[in-house]
């Protein structure tokens, strides 16, 4: 009963397989062999629009690259107060940015609140250069705690965006999660919602190591190419990669896993709404389920084998906690089984 | 007949049958995982000591990362003029380090010349801040063009190192073919020789990315832990490097593949040197061969479905080039075959 | 009429005449001159123990590399959430520490609270690398908004510093008005509270360009002559800031300045305490005066040739605006005469 | 008898004078008072064509900002081998850059050789991200050596420039000792000649601190006004350089400090050439002069109390020296008084 997090799981077996036929023969290096570039072009698919594909390490070089693509002396990236990129990436996004600043917005349930981002820009005077200036916003979909942006809400934020000429990033680790969580397409809920370059994660979903920043203005990927290489980030067997992804895109595979996984979730909120001893923090909508309860239940849910981490109350949170009641966060993977959502279901009934 | 580089091939069958066996079932993130355990402590016993093993995406990083642990303000790394530090990552090194500066040392076919070196470090002052002090030195083993530094040489650096209290890198990505070369063990080639820090790398012998830095320091294993995170290298399914590397050790592949490699590149050098129209530029040490041959043999050789790539002459090359002649560089791996070998030599003779 | 900051002033006659005598002659330049010693030597006597000192051309720069010295990868900087650091500088911190963070700390009237500070250190565990790790704290003296921490306030900021080995900075841009308001001596208000470095201001106070910083832990001393070179904040011909330094100490005229310009601002709030038409935003404690009145009173003031800035209501703000009211700022200084004062409170009267 | 550098000297007397003059009263901060304004205008004035210009704290900082305001990722700024930039400045230039990398390209007597600049060059290829990429070539005017770029000399570098795209930088620490060398003007000097960008020294000319940025491009100036503020490089009190400078040039001062400061160096060059125990190295066309003689002699020099440095043989550097012999510099200054040449003149004679 493993609901630690979404990246305990291993690889999917189609991902697995198709690395395994990818093994053999010889093949350009560094991004450049066929498998690559058939990939590339598979993201262009899927993206209904030429991208340019850019194959990383992980989710914070990613992000981390994305926002020094924008980034500028004294410049300052806009995100959640509670974002992965500045609550879990050591400082990467200062780091990669040569000292840029990130500046956390409130808004509940993971969602940056639009009027808190237009108050927090409102803040800085173009003409002034000692507060610094806003360079790039940055949102996570789905959200550190399984809710998502809705479309109407992520152009509330690229409206706000556009009219202050920043550029907008969707930090993606979990980006198949909400995108069936919508039942949209990566066009919708990107470029055509004003996203100017999207960390699009392949590793939480199924893929063993398949990160790849994907950016709409195609003017930029040269710098980006610069940017990747100084950073340690340019792959020199890159097939590996490209064949985790051409796995993952072939016959829906990325989007089955999501579907599985937020469904999976869905099934243990609905135990967890049903129980008397433990109830949901808020309403998950994609593969994370926070519920609160006991430390008598905790104890007993780890005795029987489960893992999962507690999580602190974030912005927004309204509930109340009991005495020696906490938020636990509960994560759903293409690995999570029917039978343990069960199982784990029965302990907390 | 690919002979371009060794990271044109894929991965050995047996890593990749490693890699598939390890996907299913759940394990922790992070590097903490049993397999992940496991293998760091193949690590100590493979280097005779307990030593600190952090895995990151490329050699790059590697690199840059264990200079950077080392750097401080106005800090100089020393390598070889011809370095790949110095000739082919983009600055990372410079940009890892915060702006540390990278000082090429001569030295003939690809090893630092120890005089070169104390001169160049008798260069700057201790007390004088202007000039920038030394921090660290790198040599590369085997070198950018399949030299082999001989335990006897990298002595003659540390003790050079030593003397001036420098700690001393090696970047090993073909740690493997000059191991076998020199008919030593791990520990004789570093540690015991004043090494303190290894980038150690299984891709061009194997794998598909499987890059570890070994730091025999442990004191200094905790700012690695925040250098290697910051920088975007800590991978979340780290045991899918962790399996690599597992069956990268298993029953000495990785030294039968720098074998085979090396064996590979011994044949080829072999048919070089009894050519008529062709000739070794120098004596191949490691997996690396570069051959003298005119314009028309190119043609010829890239006709006949052979990659590989020109090469300026490096320091130190006392041959003399024909009008039309050029030095050109072939690169064996565990996945080059005899065929290949004996179909080039065909053409060559 | 000019109270818009204390850095609008010029120099003090003695500091341009001690300058004016320093200006011919040879001396060994970048620090090293027998003027600069003797400086140095006063410094220590100042601070009754021995300190390194270094002259710097900024507040800015005094900080950032303050900050900088104490950096690590994944560092954070603690601040009060309005201190210099982190709304007027651009970002300067971040940049000289190669991206570290600064977080900023809630606590009333421009003082860092100090359950605030130990409830936002108490987010981070050692043993994790994902959050990043606290590195520095930094308080102002006097603050932004011309409040000054007690002997005891500070000491509680060090006393949550120092279990947590973390070291303090002060940033005294302002360093003589908080000295002089609390009528301490410069040892009591700073290493014999925990402060391990100050930003040592005399620009706002008399000079035209005298910064410095003060180092108690001598062993870091070298360290922060390359940090301060590497940023170019190494002057050549040193003795020009050396000078103004020399004037500032002598007789005690620094003291003297900052009492001046409090006794300045002092007046000032007491003619606004006793105005109708406008009140003491908050009591000052060193050289600023915060005020509040409408916008007709402002425009009058302003016609009659005042300087002064609006200001944003500060965290613990307990005042109510009325409809057209705001908050401004009057910086005193040395060079304020009582004249303005009078004139200016002949006005709000 | 100071000879050690043109930065023992202190500041002339109508610099201190005009510092004097503009201590009292009041002014806007940050560059943006009225004598600010006005030696804008008399740079524009002094450069025939409006500029843009950064008072800066020192000459490293001048050249750092340049260079890194046209910095990139991978981004490779040439310079000459002996350039003060690679030698002197303690990698602030690597640091500022946000870790790009210094190339030292040879040249005779100080003066980057054009056909050197060219193969070094050529040694990038656009479309690779390997080996990082050519940003900008800086040009020391006068050299580190007392040499002089004539104006072709200065063209020759530019066309190369040009045809490559790159940003041309001076670093114009010694700029008037050169113009008055060249007997030419600033602009034919700078931007007509291809310069986008020049490091304004007056400092070591008679000022006490009066560094420029001085900016061609009129669309750059925002970055370098960020750029300039995050480095901690924005004088507060900024009038206090632009008085320098008002005095600077004020009735051609500047330049009357540069023609005694140069004849001064003729006649010390012209005593040591008619001199039997000592020579000179090279013929020195601005302040600095290059001798060679014994030990001994070096020994009677520094007893009779004149200062001076040794000096390492620099490229291109054709004399031999004997078995006792080395080279040392002498550097006048506005500040050189003519008997002080004759007694030094009278002791090598």
């Amino acid at each position: 009963m493993f609901f630690a997090s979404d990246n305990w799981a291993g690889a999917h077996p189609a991902v697995a397989a198709r690395m395994s036929g990818a093994a053999a023969g010889f093949s350009t290096a560094y991004g450049d062999g066929d498998l690559d570039r058939a990939v590339y072009k598979k993201f262009s698919e899927v993206f209904e629009r030429e991208v340019a594909v850019f194959f990383v390490s992980t989710g914070t070089a990613a992000n981390s690259l994305s926002l020094a693509l924008y980034g500028k002396p004294g410049g300052i990236s806009f995100c959640h107060r509670e974002a992965h990129v500045m609550e879990d990436e050591c400082g990467a996004v200062e780091y990669f940015s040569g000292g840029g600043r990130l500046l956390g917005i409130d808004g509940s349930l993971g969602r940056m609140d639009p009027a808190a981002l237009e108050k927090a820009l409102g803040h800085f005077f173009p003409e002034s250069v000692h507060t610094g200036r806003p360079a790039i916003i940055s949102i996570t979909q789905s959200t550190e705690i399984g809710t998502v942006y809705s479309l109407q809400d992520i152009e509330a934020i690229s409206t706000i965006a556009g009219s202050r000429c920043l550029p907008l990033h969707m930090d993606g680790a979990r980006f198949a999660n909400a995108l069936v969580a919508l039942e949209t397409t990566p066009a919708e809920m990107t470029w055509k919602r004003g996203i100017d370059v999207v960390s699009f994660g392949g590793t939480k979903n199924g893929c063993w190591c398949a990160e790849a920043i994907v950016l709409f203005d195609l003017d930029l990927a040269r710098e980006m190419a610069f940017l990747r290489k100084r950073a340690g980030q340019l792959f020199s067997k890159s097939r590996f990669v490209a064949a985790q992804f051409d796995a993952y895109f072939h016959d829906g595979l990325w989007l089955e896993n999501a579907r599985h996984s937020n469904a999976m979730a869905s099934r243990l909120a609905e135990a967890i709404d049903a129980a008397i001893t433990a109830r949901l923090a808020w309403q998950p909508q994609a593969n994370e389920v926070f519920a609160i309860f006991g430390d008598d239940m905790a104890a007993r849910l780890q005795a029987a084998g489960a893992t999962f981490h507690q999580w602190p109350a974030p912005a927004g949170f309204s509930g109340q906690l009991g005495e020696d009641e906490k938020i636990y966060r509960f994560v759903t993977s293409f690995a999570t089984q029917n039978d343990d959502i069960e199982r784990l279901a029965g302990l907390i009934r």
